[in-house]
């Protein structure tokens, strides 16, 4: 069984039950939970795809923001961790967790010398894209006396952050290989633009394997080593293959999976490991339900892939579509449903978005054949430095 | 000066500083903030309109979450403050204030006894629309032998929750009068559909005035007191007056206002006293600009009035939208502005919903004439039961 404090729910009354073992129906709505099987399977698949590939697996925490789901995937092989805040990188390094990857372009004496902190007891690797960050990561390194890692970012389509494959690329390897305090490791890109059905995210990933290919030759006529080569999401992991010099992929949301992910068919929805549990608080207006969920609980993501509608699927009643989210209102249109719905009826969403969604709670009840068997702490849960 | 802790920035290495005022753009970043004059110049402008209009106040303190804004609005003459959640009610009640009304229709036993047990010290005030959650609270309120007040929530044409104004909302009244440990005090409802411009929020004033008189009628007919009929939000504010029996509004977001209430014509851009301060990190892809303030920061809502597109105003460069957020990303579009980005360079942004985005962060920094004087915790985040 995974780490984790005993059952425990907010109350302090409460607290006195928490050998109490219950069915998650039961928990305070709107609660967060895992399925620790699917959790399991998902881990298990995942690490099993990149062992195939050849491709090491360093996951991004940004979707559980969770120190002991990322102890479940060091355990699988991960080769690090990677996550997009030095408040989260300090909430890993704080867990004892080593070899994370700051997967952002840290920018501000502040973050900074709160990284190079880190980076005296941990391995880090830091990704950054303009000679100004790096002129401030080194300060911040040289202040402390420690080395950091660079990767340097380029950008293989998402048009997001990072440098044309190219010669800039090489240029800002070389400069930053001249700063104190940091070391040229190698490359890092977000898939971002490897979205939407299999074919479409085919057909894109070899796109993606002629920019790497672009920045691997710069490299290559320069002489300059490049040992890291890190890209990937979770919608382009089964895809790594087609992307030759890959090192590593740095998918997030396939450990808990959620409709983005269903509807670009890479997961089914018994793999979206991740439900909201409501109850419906209102049948008062005709053709509505209302749940005591809304944008406060599952975030307002919209949905980015299928029918790019709604803002949860309802297990219970599929027909009945999410179409609304005041801050703790959630609105169901029962219109179309054949289910009959009443005050005080619980129900689970699988939601849009599992990485957003996770960020809104401090905690997650995990779950068991149907049993809340214990509760996560959110750790690094809205470390937005 | 308002209560406050004392500046002190996140890192144990800068509480150290904790003595030295710093400008609000040297802030790490993204930042909350709020600028104290503007702030209290919406309190008052609001005090004094619900004053003019002889309307109680009730704000709900969803904005701010903040004990210390509350406060403020006591201290103004507020008859009392509005919450969504038990935690929520938690918060103030353990800050010592009270008169509280839970606007929201909570069912489940956890959260009803905690309920319960605030009306132990506190007086409390209840919505709900439904038999079946009066009958819970009953049972809450009976188990500690306190009594609580009820407010009855009907439409007034928003269509969430509440009851057709009519014989239906007479019976609940009816029937909380017979349930031991609840009195019925009145009705509430929330009026989101004074919704737009100054005339369309006029004449939607207009009907919500009819439903209001159709409830009261009803209740005149069958001789039963009504004693608070509470309704409102932000931009119906100014309209109170045209709706009578009206004994209190509940506008939130006014305290802070942002992009919304702007494109309603209900605030001045002047008026808006919470800023995200951002860094640029990226200007590596041609015609973007990226900060380090995405979804994570601003929240994803969109904007609900005016343009409807763009996630934020960008006070020094109005002319690059804020196109697109991911969770640590924000995307500014370039192309059509004449201000030059560097990666380094610091701005603020007034966003689309200030609710939703001071719920994404843990504490607010107070500013004064540019200068970070404060910081308060914003206590009342992410309590979504």
């Amino acid at each position: 069984m995974p780490s984790g404090r005993a059952f425990a729910p907010q109350s302090a009354r409460n607290a006195a039950r928490s050998e109490v073992v219950m069915h998650y129906r039961e928990l305070p709505t709107p609660a967060l939970t895992v399925d620790l099987d699917v959790l399991e399977r998902n881990l298990d698949r995942v690490a099993e795809l990149c062992r195939r590939q050849r491709v090491g697996l360093r996951p991004h925490t940004k979707t559980h923001k969770t120190v002991e789901v990322s102890r479940l995937q060091l355990e699988r092989g991960a080769v690090g961790l990677t996550v997009a805040k030095v408040g989260e990188a300090e909430v890993m390094a704080g867990a004892g967790l080593d070899d994370i990857l700051v997967a952002f372009p840290i920018f501000g004496a502040e973050k900074l010398r709160r990284l190079a902190d880190i980076a005296r007891t941990r391995r880090l690797l830091v990704s950054l894209d303009s000679e100004a960050t790096a002129q401030e990561l080194s300060r911040a390194a040289a202040a402390q006396g420690v080395t950091m890692g660079v990767l340097v970012e380029f950008d293989a389509g998402a048009r997001r952050c990072g440098l044309e494959p190219g010669p800039a690329l090489v240029g800002l390897a070389k400069t930053i290989e001249k700063l104190s305090g940091l070391r040229f490791r190698g490359l890092m890109s977000f898939f971002g633009n490897i979205w939407g059905t299999p074919a479409e995210r085919r057909a894109e990933a070899e796109h993606v394997a002629e920019r790497v290919g672009t920045a691997l030759a710069a490299f290559r006529t320069e002489n300059l080593p490049v040992e890291i080569v890190s890209g990937g999401s979770t919608p382009s992991a089964e895809f790594a293959h087609l992307i030759p010099g890959l090192t590593e992929i740095r998918p997030g949301t396939y450990v808990y999976n959620d409709l983005n992910t269903y509807y670009q068919g890479a997961c089914s929805l018994d793999d979206c490991a991740v439900r909201v549990v409501a109850t419906v608080v209102s049948t008062a207006v005709p053709g509505r339900a209302i749940i005591d969920a809304g944008s406060k609980t599952f975030s307002s993501d919209l949905l980015g892939s299928g029918p790019k509608s709604g803002y949860g699927y309802v297990v219970e009643a599929p027909d009945a579509p999410l179409i609304k989210l005041n801050e703790e209102h959630g609105h169901l249109d029962i219109t179309p449903s054949r289910h009959k719905f009443y005050v005080g009826e619980v129900l689970t969403v699988v939601p849009n978005h599992v990485c957003t969604t996770v960020n809104m709670h401090d905690e997650i009840f995990t779950v068991r054949k149907g049993e809340a068997v214990g509760c996560w702490k959110i750790a690094a849960r809205g470390k937005t430095r």
